[in-house]
């Protein structure tokens, strides 16, 4: 199973200059828990992306990430409103309600997108104690269909949510994906736009592990170095978390990686997009296609590439690209599924 | 501080063949979450050690292990008895109460080992709904305070809990080093002497992160896959972490540094325990050393080298050695301490 | 606010006998917490009806008694399916999810009965770790909205539960005017037809406080008295609660109060449905009347009787009746809103 | 069992007036949940006693208040330091631990009362994320050996909790009986001692069920409401607690309750301190009397009446009165036991 695939970014390896970093702060000892020289380097660097009032905290995956900075921005009795296809609400196995206690209100959606008049109908009861009280409106950039949304709809949101008392996260597991796509920076896509805690990823563009926590507003994290060790997500040996940022963000390491991930799946979408019996269902993006396929071709197409049936009822699939994707793949892929449906 | 010190094993940093191990797993895509082919080798190679009926589960901390172990081995109402100083009454932040619900019922000890008189204490009220049920005994090998628990120790309290409706969970953070010190298998020291489940660390002893959770008895493990994925462990990127406990079961590599540590141990205590003013208070039976030093040397000696005061009142320290700690620096740094008591 | 009014049947009192009960068992010292005469007694009386093998525990309320029965029910990482209309989903704030941990999964009604075709919908993702795994399905009889689940329909639900692992929990706080609907026996249409948990209420049927949870499988209830003393809700002078059932036992009291108000629900239904502007938009099979009417009128209807808007949007509202309802409440009521309306 | 025995203040019946006012406030319908005239009266009544501040909730027991009040004060990575035998330590079956998450530091203490010498031990790692915070002190009054804090006790530990960023909370099951003992206000031994919050029982005095929760800074109070209603201690006819509390504080229903059971008691102590044999173990301040006793004894007593085993290792026993217990109960009690001991 060594060979590449179109099941999921995280089947990818590590990009090798991530590697290297990791090699690279292997030398002699360093403070455990996050009191390490490199640790402070990498924090501060982050800041001056996200902002001086910015607190940023380093865990291990992109499921703490997304709990543990949901329960810093909630009460047990509040409720956190997200796209039905949510990772929060999928894909977590309940992590979030038995972390923070909290109610997940799903949102249906088309492509992944919540809208602010869905968001509405989750709107009563407000004040009346009998009810969860909204308090958080989660999103995902790029969504776990592999859209987007805009700078205006992300404002929009957050305005909606700011003026609703609610505060909004952002789920960005794929963000660097986003962000190339849009060309925006990080910060004007997530603080600067009015979003007020982020989960920033990059597992699924190059590193092996860890994710950062960005809390805009600074006093949401005044008690969170507390949360983090309780919620069993203080690394010991962080330095190697923090070197793994200082590559990922130094010469555009992450950059690189993202656009390279939505280049491949652009034209993964253009050799595929008129096969006959293919339909692709979402539109492109970022890096992820998902279409529908005969449904009988779905088996013989992962005897040579390992991927995700979506939605079986429908017979979609989802294709993800990484940053290790190459051509070769997607024209030896596509010409694959070409030949089977022809 | 990039130099070695004595505050923690936690501090050194990876050992090469840990390092190149991991580098050597970056190739081509696997499955995630631990479908991988190197995580079911390393899988049946642990399972080789500690039985076939044990089930292995890979976490990323120590404090995770510990935690969603006891949670695998209890239900809230239950209680876990557990020495004073014992890594999840004191260290965790509350993360086995957050997380388990469960009352710890901490023992007093003088050496961190607790003892069947002690833990009677804390039996009454069974069968009487307004008490917490005790319902698993945690003790620490190496304890927390460097010392050892015998087998027949072992043994005895393993005994004594089966026979009253418990479990054992062993804290193995430091298991390497307790069995060089007492030269006996893994197995021997754990499922064979009756402990029900094991946090089997490697952190501490030359890798970079990533623990495992050996569950003797396979029906404690029947929902575990749950639990870790909603506890928030369950890597994407596994292979790393598979890769490295390859690695360290390897050749014995794990057994090499466990010994180099220990002797490191027993070379600092006899290079300090007739320094005037100078008392080692603990055994010293794996790699640590606690001695009460005049409190003025406390921070002149830590301009030189980190450590950590372990009981400020009795100006008592704790000193850690590590895989990596070399001969010069044991000398080093008790001419240091000899230096300036004289 | 003496004045009888429509809101809920919450909003009536206790019923006559039901107080003398409680009078009559205040007489000397009786022992604390469930171990007196009296609670025993009252325990095997439910037994007789609930089957020898059930388990019968008193807790203060409703929500308690969903809460703490799902809790039994379940592990954290289990799903709850229930309708979207469902107490334990809209009108607890959170404490389902506060105190299991389990992810409620909501079906869509157009009448407050889930389907199994809908409940379908939520049955993915079975044995993959990422997901939450359905294991209870709860329904409400009488369902919020007044209708009723007839007897097939119930043993429909719990064949399809069984034949997929799961357990059917019933909230019964308006059982017994489901009861007198069917013309059937509590066990008849509970344990006799599959299922396997059941909160069994008075208090909207003339009680004071207390709910009751019967488990039909014993093995359930296995740990279940720690579990309510830590759910906070065992009673020191449980004699009082125990007074109530068996007086809303005995003499078929709780018969005679729940005929009554449906009757009053049917009379109301009658006297509303052919005025002009007004809709009856569920079945009357209970002792509900939903209804859209004029959205000038609720205020001014409400000047006289108080009752709730149950959907704003569509002008729907929500009628309650009690035991204590009166003919001339109804006359009264139903005449003021056809003046107001012609 | 209807016989009046010494086991517990649980044990007795409800005063006559409580449980007429009970049944006068059977009239009518009143709004659920609380928003009841009769209720608004009585919690008025209640901020009259407590400080116009102060926040007033009703919850059904004492376990409830405690653990709900201490949940409105925390987070879940802090401490509550109480003495080793309160309530929340070893009577709750783990109910703190599970609804607040927090650790129960407890302390030693040889007659129930903490003391700040003993608190100290446990102020340790203040700002260190490995470690719980404290953040409540809890102290039970009259404690559950039947003792007194004196009021400047009470002071001493509530400025050296506040002067280290802790809140005071006082489990107040017996407050009355410490109120009459003592002759002072509730208010001047609760919040005009520098209390933060107060568990405010009476069904140990007479109530049949019912507790108040009262915070003296209503800003802890700000989300109460609903983490009442998660914690299900809503009461659906509130009014029937309201009843209660209003009886029991007019006309000092409360103090002549208290008044009796406290001189019951001296007057047990009285009867029995000299029986040869018999220990009296702790000062009698309240309506408790602990005593060591011969051993065989014990069962051959409770034959008569019934009373608890407090510590079984040194025969100790404790007999409590009630509001109810007569004078004949005292001498026919105390005459078999000297009796049986001559």
């Amino acid at each position: 199973m060594s060979k590449r695939g179109f099941a999921s970014d995280n089947n990818a390896g590590v990009h090798p200059a991530i590697l290297e970093a990791m090699a690279s702060a292997n030398e002699g000892h360093a403070i455990a828990y996050g009191d390490d020289p490199l640790t402070m380097r990498t924090t501060m660097r982050m800041k001056e992306i996200f902002g001086k009032e910015s607190e940023i905290f380093f865990v291990f995956i992109g499921t703490a990430a997304n709990v543990l900075g949901l329960n810093a921005a909630t009460q047990s009795h509040n409720a956190i409103i997200c796209a039905e296809t949510a990772h929060i609400n999928v894909d977590e196995c309940g992590a979030p309600e038995k972390f923070t206690a909290c109610k997940l209100l799903p949102v249906a959606t088309p492509n992944g997108k919540l809208t602010i008049e869905e968001v509405k109908k989750h709107m009563h009861g407000i004040g009346f104690e009998h009810h969860v009280q909204p308090r958080v409106i989660s999103i995902t950039q790029s969504t776990e269909l592999g859209t987007l949304y805009t700078l205006d709809e992300i404002r929009e949101i957050c305005s909606y949510a700011h003026a609703n008392n609610m505060l909004v996260h952002m789920d960005g597991a794929r963000i660097a994906n986003a962000a190339v796509a849009m060309d925006v920076g990080f910060y004007e896509m997530t603080g600067g736009a009015g979003v007020d805690l982020l989960s920033f990823g990059g597992t699924k563009n190059g590193m092996m592990y860890g994710e950062a926590i960005v809390f805009f507003d600074p006093q949401m994290a005044s008690v969170f170095k507390y949360q983090r060790k309780q919620g069993m997500q203080l690394a010991s040996k962080m330095r190697y978390i923090s070197a793994q940022f200082a590559a990922y963000l130094e010469n555009d390491l992450w950059k690189e990686n993202a656009l390279h991930a939505n280049r491949m799946a652009q034209k993964l979408n253009e050799a595929v997009k008129d096969i006959p019996g293919v339909t692709v269902t979402q539109k492109v993006e970022s890096n992820a296609v998902f279409a529908i396929i005969p449904p009988e071709l779905t088996p013989r197409l992962q005897e040579h590439y390992f991927f995700y049936e979506w939605d079986e009822d429908r017979s979609e699939v989802r294709w993800m690209c990484s940053f290790d994707t190459t051509e070769e793949d997607i024209e030896d892929f596509a010409g694959l599924l070409r030949s089977m449906s022809t």
